[in-house]
């Protein structure tokens, strides 16, 4: 049977949630991965309230949809950052920012953070993705010199803000799932080496692997699966492309907002970029992921409505399972 | 006659001037491009004790050495810079530190900067090489979302901070080369064309061409110097080399030190990287560039005593002038 | 609303007007561009005859068909040649051939480019599309050595040439778009800076942008776009493969005709090649440009009534629009 | 007309005949290349009894399909192999296979070659597909040294063993098509080059061209066609994927099984790999082969039935015929 | 101080040991790794006979040279492999080869390798550098098809002929260094993985990295070594040169002989090749190798007493000692 | 013994030539490959003046030079040319160029090419290097169209007009080696396929292999030693560096003068580009070339005086012999 393809609601938070499930139905998706912003998902109440829940799954029930995971990068964001600073109070609920004290914020975003694992709970998912934030992630340049021992400091804050809120994941019985991200704790494959010795590889933590932020760093998204197999927790597909070798189009993007030519490299709609998406998904069927495979959609130069069901189409093709013989078999001799 | 080879002093503050003087010399070194921290130059007393500068120029002589650009980066980066942290207080005196209030760091800073116009002025030199920082480099992940208005601020914050530091270098007659570099405002090819409006293309604001910094972002250093070929005022000769392609080594850098193996990317003693020196030297004698080129000096992987000389070795034997006729000259029929 | 997408008749000059429109109304283009040979158009008849240009507007309109933009590349390509010789002869009318004294051939050229912008000024049409010829193309060896005084009478013969057409045009409020390609006076890159300077930049004359030309040349389509935003006046869809790498197979061509797998490069059916045609189309929406694409269907080993349709589809499927509003507005939080 | 696209039925050779034909002719392929193993055809049964030739025959008709050319690669391998071990028991049926006795199975698989022309005579077709194996294929790493006379020797120990066989090829007016392939006497284009030389360059001796072998080799599959125009005698389209380029997956596959990610190659259904099929297709149109196009499907990541018809359709859509005319034809004047 | 650097005696077996002694002593080298054939060491004298010893010694006093491994490749490969034949009775004494009879050749050869362990630490030496030979190298094209269970067994033999060879070196304090090479059981990364797997990881046995085998294989020798840091025991510098990239040079060879140009690959004079031999030396560094690098010079294209020089200045220049301190403490403050 | 290496004097013409023999002297060059135009060599002098060619050979000897070849490149230019103009006369000597008449032009400098045969074999030289000039390089960019009819024209002309050269050049018993290069008959791999069969492969034409025309037009010229193995008659070396790969440097040089940086490719000094020397040199070894390499200095972006002793040293290090044995002979046992 093959595997289910959900939509990450993140990127359409804008609209109502019955317009989004009729819509992600209507396309053919199986399931949605549920932000929770916007009135998508509300984790307190969900986490709370059993009518709130209930009404949820109803709504899902009656579209044909699932759901697999639910997500919520943005409080995630908010653990371990620093600077605090006005990009935050524009992606956090009054609830979250508050006034706005860095120190506050962050622990009113742990807090959340823990009512999302209940609140997965309740709704019968067991993985939770999202960001975990960074207190280090300013130092990328490396100039003004940040020293080893910064650095080091860098992912104790993380271990120190989030072995609390995985102890309640691991209550809940759910399991967290970290997008390796620029900006996050993890944004590559030696911070995340670092960042599971950090937390003592506990199960709790896992990730969920994002390949558009591998391609353009350079990185291997097929042999980051394998050998992180046992921690892959959750799939997102969004796709990028590189967009430098004219000499002039630099790496890190220049400032230059989504979708502008002069980026090195920018999000596009899965199966538009550089992703090498087949070998992905034949490395997921070798390391035994069984879970669902969700688009995340993201592409400022195109129109969603566009995008969003060629995407599907695209996934689905090319995400095939495994057969069950090998094909030398046939060259067998039983005379 | 052959372009003067300097060595910056910057990376050997730590020895007193008057060693690195006589190693340069001794090395065969044309000059110096005197770094403003450590006790190779305090630009304050430069900029209002002449005894100060003639004992400096003195000793230059004694060594047979010349000076064409003093450097102030670590001043320079405090300018602009948010935040201000404990980064910038390993890096700055405790004069322009105080009490570390970062409103009150980036006004200190600047006043140096102008101060170290002056003493170019009186040292005879006609340009200041060094950083500007930034107050939208933290932004470089661009998530959390950056909008396109927070960007612009960051360039008129620059430009506020910058240009009454330009008027003090006018009235010096000396130039500020700005080197392209992460972590400042301008530090890519499209952020350069925007710092270049922010500022009004001002004469007094100009590049010192660092290529170490481009070939990691595939950017081409040679390019850049046609497209800004009125804008190049200094030149310095560190050099990068790639360390990506098996998949794990990301261009980011993993917050790992210096000379680690795992890092995307690496500074090498010059000669031992990516930079294309000989295309970069002969786009120098293209564009009419006539000052000196320096020799900055740094790999984490080799001792600085072996580099150095090496180094100058290296560029010596590339930046050879441009000859005064043309080869098919010789073809001609005068008979 | 869809960017409009037209068949460039050049290629099908042997088929008779109506069966033109017939076949590429019936596969689904939005309309024509409009080539000045075979029966297609008779610049010199759509110049003084309101009943033919109107029979020809009709016909247009019985098959849905619109036109934007008219071409008469082989008449441009007369204007400055040099020399002048059978392979003109080939594709000339006799009107224009006469005699076949090249100077007389270049005259009678040029008056013919004069009568395609009142040709397009009747038939509602503000673009002409062509070719302007180069008397200094048969020096591209530089062997034996032309000099730079040679190179630069080359730009002067062609501003003298094309300035009085120019001034035909700004008459009629007719633009002229120049396809840079090999063999005309702008082939490249620094070739079109060098015609732009030569003809003072003046905005009646601009370019067609094909990026077929650019691939096996190693020129940058995406990048072109943006450099001479302002210079965009049509884009015709062709594509190009390049078929080097197997140490044979020459940049150059080998005087092989089409179609000949040995060529260094050929002409493919569109989406067949290496043009980066969704980078080119975002570029496309990013520059502003407005006006139709037009598929220039060359693909000398593929039958063009199979591939006509089909690069039909493949445009149709990648030019997408750009959308409203960026996708991380669903991130922003108003509760 | 079109070209034929046919299934080479050896991968499926555990299904019955029947079964087979079915699900070919269901998915819409123009004939089958018949394996002669399982019960697909019996060269032996084919060569001595009309009989069951024109029940076979029959079949192919009831299902629409054509025979091209008939396909022998298990039995081939052992005429020349060194060692003969258990790896041949498991693919020889024990008629071949006898004692084991190397010798005598080399001689009675030789026997089994001689059947199968004759087999191909009587089916009315003329090309017989296969393996030739080699005694010298156990030196491809050099080490233990072998020396220019051990590699001479392989190539005369095949020539020996194979001209018996060619004999009989001729007799029948049918030609072998050796599968240049590791393992075999020719398995690169040197060795191709070599085999040919020691045959003779005998006409009833040619090659069937399967360029999955080739881009994992890093040889160019076109070229190869050029160059050995006139010995293209079947083709099989099998693809491959190279899986290099993260440094720790190596070309040789680290005796890994097929579909395990860490190798550094591996099989594919045709278009999901590195062949380059357009350029593939029409290097055949130039060079003039008419023969059928057959898909021979491996991919251990996919499933069969999902995969045989995805990959009719991908050849079809590549696979088109030249053009009857130059495209600038239509450029011509004859006013 | 430096690290030592030794040339490998192998390839100069045929000049009598004290000739060999005298050439690198009169190029500069620290010292030779002794190979076991020719006169240079017999192990079975080096094992009983400590007069043999202490001549050998005097003679690389004499010359004042060291000896820091010993190396037995020849014997080694012997120990596993399958077939056994013309090729190892060409490279093995008359002691080992025997009768012939594969399994005695094996059994004597083990013998050997229990010798050679006891001759290193008669002579103060604790690595032993060689081959392992393979028993299932032959199934490298994977076709015939070779099972997984076929692969295990092939390890498995390796685990249980090492073993007890194993146990000798553990009593003698002496290490088998294993060269990662094609032929042998371990010829790649995941090959060695497998190796190490089969053998429990034991510390005994580790590696000979010698970075030629890995370049053609598109094999990332840095990674290599972080990633086998702890049984990096030996280091071999041999150069290889990719010769690929024409279309019809294969990465296999063609069974062509050593410096004919149409191979694939080939080995080459150290520093001629692709191997990047800085950034090898760097990672050297990093992991904390201290033992020696040896030359092992290959080059069938150059005469080796030009080579072997060249090949010592090429290795000094770039194997320079990490520094004591960062470059950045120059940055500090400390006013 | 080591190859001779001999220094081209055509791109020094403009000095007398005792000078040149001095300053090629001085730097240690074996022989000179004279050019005859300046006052170095006139081929019609040295065809009928014994005293001409003495006072050459004594002027050479005196100076410890040796001559294996003379170099008419001017004139052969002229022989095939389409058109002929002010490039020709600027080359041509008076006696050549006449009255400017095209067809006598091109009659005169064949006269000249017959007569430089026979001042070769005067001087004891048997190779003439050259050019031919083509009357179809015009139609390079092949529009407007030149039909496959114009184009074997082409080989045709060049035929008649060379064949009675060669038949002087037999006579002479001396060969013409002409250098494969653009604006020539024959300018890459595949025109000097059809070159060599327009003139029926007649051994006195053969090749003057100069890469640097290779790897601009990215073809493999070592690959192109093997194929033409029996036509290389003369080895000139001369360097080219690609500067493509930023968007906007063309492959076709954009009409722009040698130096300048934004031609796509330029001539550099040897061993500053990207001819594969070694690899050259080793191919020169295997196809058993014993003539001598010549350097051809050209970069019009260095000194020629301190280019010229630099390639000298440079290809002195890498054109070294072929060894006597493999390498793998020392492990041969013969105990």
């Amino acid at each position: 049977m093959a595997r289910p393809i959900t939509l990450f609601t993140g990127q359409w938070a804008d609209l109502p949630f019955e317009e989004m499930c009729k819509l992600a139905s209507g396309w053919g998706y199986d399931g949605l991965e549920i932000a929770c912003w916007g009135d998508h998902l509300d984790p307190w109440q969900a986490a709370e309230d059993d009518s709130y829940v209930k009404a949820k799954l109803d709504l899902l029930e009656k579209y044909g949809l699932k759901v697999y995971a639910i997500s919520n990068h943005l409080k995630g964001q908010a653990v371990c950052d620093d600077p605090i600073d006005q990009r935050h109070k524009d992606i956090l609920s009054s609830r979250i920012w508050g006034d706005g004290d860095p120190e506050g914020v962050r622990q009113r975003a742990a807090e959340e953070m823990k009512m999302t694992a209940r609140a997965a709970k309740n709704l019968g998912v067991d993985v939770v993705v999202g960001f975990t934030g960074s207190s280090i992630w300013k130092y990328v340049a490396m100039f003004p010199p940040a020293t080893a021992e910064m650095v080091a400091a860098g992912y104790r804050d993380f271990a120190d803000r989030w072995n609390p809120i995985l102890d309640v994941f691991d209550e809940c019985g759910v399991k967290f799932a970290h997008e390796v991200h620029p900006s996050e704790i993890a944004y590559d494959y030696w911070t995340t080496v670092a960042t599971m010795e950090a937390i003592g590889h506990r199960e709790a933590f896992g990730l969920n692997w994002d390949p558009s932020h591998f391609v353009w760093q350079d990185l291997d998204p097929v042999g980051f699966l394998w050998d992180f197999k046992d921690r892959i927790y959750h799939v997102d597909c969004k796709d990028a492309k590189r967009q430098v070798g004219n000499g002039r189009n630099g790496r890190l993007g220049s400032h230059l907002p989504w979708a502008d030519p002069r980026r090195g490299w920018d999000f596009v709609s899965t199966g538009h970029g550089d992703v090498p998406w087949e070998q992905c998904f034949r490395m997921l069927n070798t390391i035994g992921y069984t879970g669902p495979i969700s688009i995340e959609w993201e592409d400022a130069g195109m129109d969603r409505l566009l995008g969003a069901p060629e995407a599907l189409e695209f996934v689905r093709r090319l995400a095939f399972d495994a057969p069950e013989a090998a094909f030398d078999a046939a060259f067998s001799t039983s005379d």
